[in-house]
């Protein structure tokens, strides 16, 4: 059992530490305000690998372990939680397209996916399928050498500002075993967005519906085979989760970061508030729960790289886990920031917004807590 | 001991809640996003009498307890927490110009405050001086019959679009003692107010800084006497805290019912969110939390309302317990609405928003504890 | 409304809290410890009328509302909750007998138990009916005028050590409404008590099972009408809910009273524990908790009082919330202690292995949220 | 980073596991009940090596890495916490002699304590010197080759029934740097031990106070040099806190395998409690608690065994999160058995019993907190 990083995996944290603080510090909260989707930065991202950390080599990705992935997520989320999230998802599609896409389809789009100079969105949620993804109804027919899709998705990161959708659509009958991945041109006749939403956070990535009407792809389009697109989606959610996690456990550290400076500098009854116990007692306790949450993460990711049988588990404790702590982690740093913790001028409002979205989104945290329940109750799992 | 309404106190909180529903409503949503100051809303909110509820006669208020007062408040919050919080300032600081104001000063503004055509702002935080209130800065000095004031304020609501400003400035010595009240017109020479503040929420009511450069009063507008400012912004507190506390119970309940209506119209996994036994038990939590909130409140309404000699104490308890209480309920259900929570098209996202600062104003949480700490260890309070 | 307790009420309070002072602090320590049942100290509490308090004047109860009985029983409970609680079962049972026995029953029973010369235990759950209690099982067949009894009943309070059991068993079909209620002398033949059940706490009050094997008793002693029995036992355990939940209060009182006395006594780094910030803080909390566990049960007991619609429902949440706040607040003192509290010779450790199984029977917290939630989601009901 | 044990850490645990199974199990409820100290069980995990297991090989320790030791501890500690945490203070108290014990100390106690045949107990708290231990009083005097001892000791557990102690007394100034670590002989004259105390629970292990007056030992059983047992007595801690927290780890996996087995077996409503949802996310929540406790713990130990330079810091976070979560873990698990938790039949109520007292000793959570938040303030330590 080993917890340091490794030299090489520090340059990675390092790396991306540098790139955040240089090219997101000074615009996220801009970017936040004016709901700002900054395609520029994401290409620098990709210029660093950034955009295809775990995707497989064939198309371009580093190919690392998620453990590493989560290293360099963790650091750009601490500065902006939304952009980054965006990234992670970026990865995943990336990941899946790359995975058990055809090589036409690694061909047309790997490179420049992994590259950060196209954006992939990730498409399952529906407006009547959330939780329950696997009752998806949007459906894709073949017709010779195409499908054609019909139905509609909501939530999709990216939305409208994407190049490709990874898309699960449903090829056969009811439930999981129903449905397949698909790879998806973004500007496909048929395909309608809808506006943007108004979101409490996430504002520097949209977010909005997709409708498809009649939308033909071509046959060799699909992900994998004809009705694995359920498991294709819940592998990619795996890797998913532990990157939510991971942006949820930046967004804590730079929310934590952010307090200790600010209680060496706040003076309130003649002295910094760095010296009230009661305050000090509050900042213990978020970094403890900060630090068992990137435990958390990084022993899942590690499960998740290893191919460990309960991974799945492992991941959604860690999803779990680590955005519940990562959202009270936000919310005690402005609490301690007082009335300037509500104002924009610092960045815990944003943290906190942006944290938040994390316990509801791939997965909410009640179908965490339903994974980890019936790996408990219906096998033998250890889990320790 | 009787913890029934009267029917007469019934039927103010059905106008309010009627009002809210026809006036704050259809335009909540907006104010927020488009950061409005609903000031004709303000006005017939007047109309009601709902500027100068507990305000004395003498200026034309309704002389109304606390209780009764919190009746309206708490209708009018689970509709709109940021306008009603701005209403519930305005009572506060309209009720201490009428309580200690001249006759000159009464005459002046007194009718106008309790009818709604003009606003006042309190004014006691300065950017040094946040927690720590005693300390404050703010000068105002004697010349003639005249003050002339020097200073500034930080997080003032409503500032640079009301008419009076209700400040604490320091015009003997240092700490408490040295502090006393005013009545300054808001467009007085001197005045510049800062920009508009970037917040997390309350956006339907302005958050500004003001300087105060030499700006000359009449010594008339001096409330009560030289030396009781601290203890008139203090007693304005009081009650201040029950309002506060009020309307993150009133936002509390607005959540809980959004909730209890979606956990019937959500169907996940073939069922109605509301069969869901984790998610049942969830929502009894809240409502239970939020009775236990709302007892506080009323307890501590009552208190103050019978002079009782530890008021400020259970303000200070209902305070820290009912906007703790009404944070947590908001986040709830937020979180039972999944994805749909985080948009802006359901009302969750902004009662959380809006909740958040009543942690931190009028005495941030920490200070309720300090407050509430003394009273036990430093007296012999029975607080039963 | 009004939270203020009469001359009267803050009497019997008083009264309560030198009884409990003079009769139970000196030995309940020891009771604890060596699982004694105080049964003298219970007749000296039923001559000052507190083995019956709201019993019917019939029988020679008092009378009283829940809520004048609930401040007797806080006193009480204060300084050693099992003996209290043990008090207040016996009080609901005999509440019972009074309300629904025949004058036979009465006559016999009835002044022998509201002044604690004689006492009755609840015997309602059976081992393989706990919160799903109406799936009981024992079987009273009428035989002529008398009915007899077949089965077991488990965690029965005062089991082998009182003289009447209130019964619940079935003469009908399946469900609640096949169940009646009665009034069982203690040593009936075929009465057979199960060994003395070593528990956590509540140790000054005997738990066993009971077996009923062919036990006869006279068709008078049914309790109301046959069929009746469930809602006369639920209507038992509403008041029985508001017992347990002031047991709860009664012991976080008494611990916090603890508290605060050490903070000001123990020092540590050269200061009194009273002095760090941190210690301060939590000891508001805990304050701050029971007072509004307080206020949740006389909320609770006036709407039982009034006859509310939703009285049961109010009862739930005081159970679920008291109880919840009592344990809380009693660890918490006893962390406050450090190791002291840990020992036997300071109360905290008792008060806190007491209160634990206030969360648990009369209906565990986990029921209690049920019967809240299905309020909340099939009904209208408002709860505020 | 590698989060899996080795083949060889594997067989060490499941040693331990059949050991607890075989000579904890069929005695933990009677040892607590009768409070027996049971040396031959503990003299049976000393022909394991379970007494010395990171002791050095120079007094016949294993010299295990503390991660190792903690995999044994866990183990034991999932059936008998109580014994176990003795069984860890012994290893401590050894770790100590045999590292800074002269020859003379390490061949007169050394083998026997490594083989469990004598037992030590560790001697730092005095009645007035709790949280403070820097502040200790009891003195050692030199007089010529021998130190005499005047003072007394509190809360020492195994005092009577140990064969050494390690114990810290003052042989210079005021404050850490006037302590020095002395090998006493538990029998020397002027040895008294004071009553065993009533504890709530650690009932298998003795705890008293003891008296030195006039304790004469050779010069040679002090431990490192003057001066050094304060830094000696907190290097044990280091160790200590990690062990106490493995404890509550192993009290809280024991409480949940209990729960996990409940929830089948027993039926409520028809149903086994395993499909009640409700239940199921309480139980998902335990088990993530629990993984994110054991990961902190093994991170402390691997900082500890890798003399990190912040390894006290990890150590007091792992022993403040992992023993908050042992707690809350049996407590949620002791409420899923719902009245049979509450009973002795079951190990619940005595897990839950024994784990209370870890939130205090070895440092109080409270202490951890100032710990960790010194680190953070004082020091810019990354603590990631």
């Amino acid at each position: 059992m080993d917890f340091e990083l490794t030299e090489e995996q520090r340059a990675f944290a390092d790396t991306a530490r540098d790139f955040a603080a240089s090219e997101f510090a000074p615009h996220a909260a801009q970017w936040d305000r004016e709901a700002i989707f900054p395609r520029e930065a994401i290409a620098k991202a990709g210029e660093l690998g950034f955009c295809g950390l775990y995707a497989p080599e064939r198309i371009g990705g580093l190919g690392l372990p998620r453990l590493d992935a989560a290293l360099v997520f963790e650091e750009m989320a601490a500065v902006d939680p939304s952009t980054t999230a965006f990234i992670t998802i970026h990865n995943m599609a990336t990941w899946m397209l790359g995975t058990w896409g055809t090589d036409a389809v690694c061909t047309h789009w790997g490179e420049d996916l992994t590259a950060g100079r196209k954006l992939a969105s990730y498409c399952l949620t529906e407006p009547g399928a959330g939780s329950d993804a696997g009752s998806l109804k949007t459906r894709a027919e073949r017709d010779g050498d195409h499908y054609v899709i019909h139905g509609g998705k909501a939530f999709i990161s990216g939305a409208g500002s994407t190049d490709v959708l990874v898309l699960m659509a449903r090829t056969g009958g009811g439930g999981p075993s129903g449905i397949s991945a698909f790879a998806v041109p973004a500007d496909a006749p048929g395909i309608r967005y809808g506006k943007k939403e108004h979101k409490m956070g996430w504002n520097s990535q949209p977010t909005r519906t997709i409708d498809f009407d009649g939308v033909r792809i071509p046959a060799d389009h699909l992900l994998g085979q004809e009705g694995e697109g359920f498991r294709i989606a819940m592998k990619g959610l795996d890797g998913g989760r532990i990157n939510i996690a991971t942006c949820s456990v930046g967004a804590a550290q730079g929310a934590l970061d952010a307090a200790r400076r600010y209680l060496h500098e706040r003076q309130q009854f003649g002295k910094p508030l760095a010296s009230f116990q009661a305050l000090q007692f509050k900042l213990a306790d978020m970094a403890t729960e900060l630090v068992a949450a990137r435990q958390m993460v990084r022993l899942a990711a590690s499960k998740l790289d290893a191919g460990h049988a309960d991974a799945s588990t492992y991941c959604a404790m860690a999803k779990r886990f680590a955005t519940d702590a990562g959202f009270t982690v936000c919310n005690e740093a402005l609490q301690l920031h007082g009335g300037y913790g509500y104002l924009g001028d610092f960045p815990l409002e944003r943290l906190l917004r942006d944290a938040r979205v994390h316990q509801i989104l791939e997965g909410t945290n009640e179908i965490m807590r339903l994974i980890v329940a019936r790996k408990l109750l219906d096998g033998d799992a250890e889990l320790r």
